[in-house]
């Protein structure tokens, strides 16, 4: 397929506009201005002139994925059974420091774009490394390959939390080495809503409080989104704790880090009343089954975030989460759902095995993994309605090598909810990004 | 890629022939004989007129699936949201109903026969439905196609729990029609120990008495394995304990259901003690961690079954487990193990919230997905040592539209770990059952 700005398609398939709603549609009208903004969405409009897509082909907007430590890639799927402080200190961490060398930061990186791409995620919330240089490669290249990114230099500057080798030499530092990267970014030539800064400290326990602070006055002054860690794990809710007598939600918020459509990573262990406290400062999380099996130690409570009104989408978590699939991820969301409801242990009696009432669905699921994540992130992407940007994947459910079986009878939302179960990459025929053909 | 039947093939690869131990190979020197058994392997063999595989390809033994619904492939990934009883009543019995129709059932059979071969699964452990023609054709069939298979028609037949139009007439009718089923299957033109016949009680609940001792004292006078499920929610388990006064498995022991390398499904909620019977009885588990998410309300204490020595094997449970591949049913099992070890309810305090020393690693996972199912099953296929039968598949990692990268430094069994987390059906090449090319 081609590149589809200022045209008009006739399309099949589904989006989810608002939590958990799946809207499935036949033959509709999408037509699109020549930035690839949609200008219109007919669901029984004019064909006549219209671009016609292979027959079979159903279109979903692309996958938005909150949280991708992008330099972690080269070891997607590694060590995930060593102990979490193992796993830092002798793969991450080094591999990590490697971004020094931008030749193999560019090996990394390309890879990775190239195959989120490809799985559908049209949209990144990235980490990169402590590097500046190797942070604005990464700009550059998501420019060039066309992913919509958001995209911050990791600081972590304590050096009693931090490698030697491995970590800001200053707060002062950090904050000069953020500063550049907002800079950068927002200066980039050609770069009209595809990339965006973001303050990236690491997570609360890998900086000093005047760090934090002032990357949290960059951020509010720069009008700078912030993504960070919360809550992952019963040690680091306890330690921030202990070392700020709040909540890691509420330091956070002291630090003027909580600005609007920020989004913080995990949040297993968040209260009600830490919830109440990221609703009522626009800021999201980044939910990450996969990864929560892993390093969590609990399964974070979505369906109770959602009651409440908080924005939640989808992280990978690469490399702390092992595949690089939203789909799969989106699979895992609901079978954690289902896990947290019913419990895991046998020997313990039905009743209070699990917190109950905690199951999502996969149209749930669909929404996170869509305009659940953009609109977290402020981002007019994730549905098909006048306004949005063309971000989408076609899916050629009969194509070689795929691995998607429909079968008459089973229609409406069932053909989605097949989709999502057994969908690969070789079903995903053509990405685009801003009405712009990227892959396929 | 070719038939390897009578020759010297050059490998590289991974197997693992005993639990949790993974062996690492590069340019062994692999001999089949003419009937595609293992008669030699090497790892520094002479290579002289070896069959060489392309530059990077790396082999691992086939798959095996212990516990497959083969007519619910049409509904695969289709309305796991719904109550059980609705999921049962609703679409899983009409479904398996459709069955009585021949053309139907070859549609079905054939997509999923092919579908799981091309997913490296090799062997499966089928249930059909109830009807004989198309038990009878799902055996044609897996032989014709080459996918090694132990095929039982589904019985049940007690009119309390079972549809009026989807069940046997009688316990009578029911023994005859598994009489004739393996009279058929043993009685195969070219059947080499491809295809096997399975006495196949759905469960407990769906059988009565007279039933299941008529199929106890069938299998046990012909040597038939039997399959079926055991205590796989608290339903089920309480269920049979009121009715027969004994556990889930007593009750299948004492039916003489539990003749050797029988497997039952799921085993959530089986005790230590039941546990120990099934050893006794040399009977194995299917466990389904992506099925028992959506079904059983716990996770299946894995660790425990094979420290106990259980032998377990992995099922994907198609269709109440959402997903056709072994490697994401592995790679479910590594996190279910760790979800049922940390707990999921964060609300609860951390020492209390798991059972504790239950994960395990890729080592495992990978043990239960190739030679852990074989010895379950009590079949001569699952790792490369001399005596077993040549199930095997070829992945290349840089297949067109394959999702696997590996980075330079990581190696070992780093890189079976990456494959089992990255792997999708493009990235498999070729696949061998029996020493017979069947895919690729």
């Amino acid at each position: 397929m081609k590149d589809l700005r200022g045209q008009k398609i006739l399309v099949s398939g589904f989006h989810a506009p608002t939590l958990g709603v799946v809207e499935a549609f036949e033959d509709a009208v999408l037509t699109l201005d020549d930035a690839g903004r949609i200008v219109g969405f007919e669901p029984d409009g004019d064909p006549t002139g219209a671009t016609i897509l292979p027959t079979g082909w159903l279109i979903l907007p692309g996958f938005v994925d909150l949280h991708v430590h992008a330099p972690q890639y080269a070891q997607l799927g590694t060590a995930l059974d060593v102990p979490l402080e193992d796993w830092l200190q002798t793969y991450t961490f080094p591999l990590e420091a490697r971004f020094s060398d931008l030749d193999f930061a560019k090996a990394v990186y390309s890879a990775l774009i190239d195959d989120m791409l490809a799985l559908g995620t049209t949209t990144a919330l990235h980490f990169a490394t402590v590097h500046v240089p190797a942070t604005t490669l990464l700009a550059d290249l998501c420019l060039a390959k066309g992913q919509r990114a958001l995209i911050g230099k990791v600081v972590m500057d304590d050096p009693d939390q931090c490698p030697p080798e491995y970590r800001d030499a200053s707060a002062e530092d950090a904050i000069a080495g953020t500063r550049a990267v907002i800079e950068y970014i927002n200066a980039m030539p050609g770069n009209d809503g595809m990339v965006h800064p973001v303050v990236t400290p690491r997570f609360v326990p890998s900086c000093t409080d005047a760090c934090l602070s002032g990357l949290g006055a960059l951020a509010q002054k720069t009008g700078t989104r912030v993504q960070s860690h919360v809550s992952e794990s019963d040690w680091e809710h306890d330690y921030v704790r202990v070392r700020t007598g709040r909540s890691d939600a509420e330091a956070l918020a002291d630090f003027g880090l909580m600005v609007p459509h920020s989004v913080f990573a995990h949040g297993t262990h968040l209260s009600g009343s830490d919830m109440d406290l990221m609703i009522a400062h626009q800021a999201g999380v980044a939910h990450c089954p996969l990864s929560n099996a892993y390093f969590s130690g609990a399964v974070f409570p979505l369906r109770a975030a959602l009651e409440r009104g908080l924005n939640v989408g989808l992280g990978s978590d690469m490399s702390g989460g092992p595949v690089a699939s939203i789909w799969e991820t989106a699979r895992m969301a609901i079978a954690a759902s289902r896990m947290l409801e019913s419990g895991v242990d046998a020997a313990v009696a039905p009743e209070a095995r699990g917190r109950g009432a905690a199951r999502i669905d996969f149209r749930t699921a669909f929404y996170l993994a869509t305009r659940g994540g953009a609109k977290a992130l402020g981002l007019p992407v994730g549905s098909f309605e006048p306004g949005m940007k063309f971000d989408a994947i076609a899916i050629d459910p009969k194509a070689a090598k795929g691995t998607i079986r429909l079968w008459p009878g089973y229609d409406g939302d069932l053909v989605l909810e097949k989709l999502l179960y057994s969908i690969s990459r070789a079903n995903i025929a053509t990405v685009w990004v801003d009405g712009l053909r990227r892959v396929g």
